[in-house]
């Protein structure tokens, strides 16, 4: 027998999951680190209480998180990842052959060694001479100048609480708009527009004071305290609907979640949200969408 | 202080929501119907401990629900619900003035009092006079032969479990097809693809038997125990994605999920549901996503 493992959204609601064994459980410089080997989900990586990934649903969040800037970017032969321990990140980036190398800064090793021995289908990248893992502040790193800049930058990150909240503002969006190459992207996950719709309306309007288009994007995430996240594409230059036929293909071969009706689909906007979005200005947030004129 | 109550999902995960107050408890004839009063959902309809329906998360699965088929319909002028008890898929469909009578044939009275006494915001349809509830059996109502045909039939039913057993099934979905106006549709539920698997691909390819166009649609329906859930449009002939602008736009006005380009979104399959639905002869289940020939 087992027991119920809860995370609890503000006192309103809470999602339990029931866990057979313990595989690891340590306190690092940072933050509290657990892998629990549950029934529905088989491992899942807890941060401070958090929910973060499960083997069998983190094909959702790694898979939207990285597909649709892989898809479409100009260039792709150094990548960049602050954040993204578990590996899956990594894992879905180095996927596609056009990549020459990945820099992956992570603050907090434990992480990386516990998803490594306990998350295996989160662990291949590790072994791909491509990966370069620095450990270390991603905020830091950013503002280096000695760096050659990066053709897609992905921010992995928790929600924006312990060692991650330097990573939810227009200044660090600086710093990574400054590293990309011309016309390259950043992405980053967004947080759940329904259940922290401020945080996520914040964070879409700093991403715009930085840079010229600005694209969120929605998916499933079983595990997140919500039915629905959210992601975002950044860039100055790039079309965030222009798939490269080629490589969607090679993802849609093994992908749970992605492809490229998925990919058009994800960036059309709830209706609550277009109003709430509207008001602050700035380029439209997406190339679809666009109103005939006769609404309201 | 309140208290947890939980809808568990196999033994394996669970969601609970944090109750102030029980606003109605009873046994129908059919079922345990309660309201609970939420923290963060406010009032919510609970049946036989399944999650129903909550006032402020609702609008997802009746605008979902109801709005692709109201959108694109050839004809609205009679509709027909089977089940709906709690107001919401009568109301969403009395948002059209084309919408000349709207029959709802419901098999528990209880549960249209209790949400009528309770859930205000699901309500208002009551009060319109082009509604007609007939307290009834849906099975039994659809293979009546004196009955004027339908334009639009929704099933707004539970899962197949208890009273609502007999309508996931091939027979129940012929009567309805038979009730159908030329280009009617039929428009379902079809259960969460990510929880239910099985019970979906079942489902769809018991409507492909029946029908010679089947498209099932997604979207996040948070009360659910499940990050996806399904709904599902079933004809002879009519287009899916062939919107009325000027509905959708009355819609748009006050919807707080469904819009154009949600409605376009939704019919995309995500990658792993294409590999199973595929396998099974028929037409193609939706217009959009055809491949390109190169994939694979």
């Amino acid at each position: 027998m087992g027991s119920w493992y809860y995370e609890t959204f503000e006192g309103k609601t809470r999602y339990g999951v029931m866990v057979r064994d313990v595989l690891y459980s340590a306190k690092s410089d940072y933050q509290k680190i657990e892998i629990l080997d549950t029934i529905h989900y088989g491992p899942v990586l807890v941060i401070d209480g958090i929910f973060m990934t499960g083997e069998k649903e983190e094909h959702f969040y790694h898979e939207m998180l990285v597909q649709p800037a892989m898809t479409t970017a100009a260039r792709m032969a150094r990548v960049l990842i602050i954040g993204g321990g578990d590996g899956g990140t990594a894992r879905e980036i180095l996927r596609h052959p056009g990549v020459q190398s990945v820099v992956m800064v992570e603050i907090d090793p434990m992480v990386v060694e516990a998803c490594r021995a306990h998350m295996p289908t989160l662990a291949t990248a590790w072994s791909d001479p491509r990966l370069d893992l620095i450990i270390g502040d991603g905020i830091a790193y950013v503002k280096r100048k000695d760096l050659e800049p990066f053709d897609i930058i992905f921010l992995d990150g928790c929600d924006p609480v312990g060692p991650s909240e330097g990573l939810f503002n227009a200044e660090f969006y600086g710093d990574c708009k400054r590293l990309l190459t011309e016309g390259g992207v950043f992405a980053l996950q967004t947080g759940s527009p329904i259940l922290q719709q401020e945080l996520f309306v914040d964070t879409v309007r700093a991403l715009k004071e930085v840079f010229q288009r600005v694209a969120p994007y929605f998916g499933p995430a079983p595990l997140y305290a919500s039915d629905q996240w959210s992601w975002t594409l950044a860039s100055d230059s790039h079309d965030h609907l222009a798939v490269v036929d080629q490589r969607a293909r090679l993802v849609e071969k093994t992908a749970k979640y992605y492809n490229r009706d998925i990919h058009r689909a994800a960036f059309a906007v709830p209706n609550n949200l277009r109003e709430i979005l509207k008001p602050h200005p700035g380029l439209p947030l997406t190339g679809e969408g666009e109103d005939d004129g006769g609404r309201l």
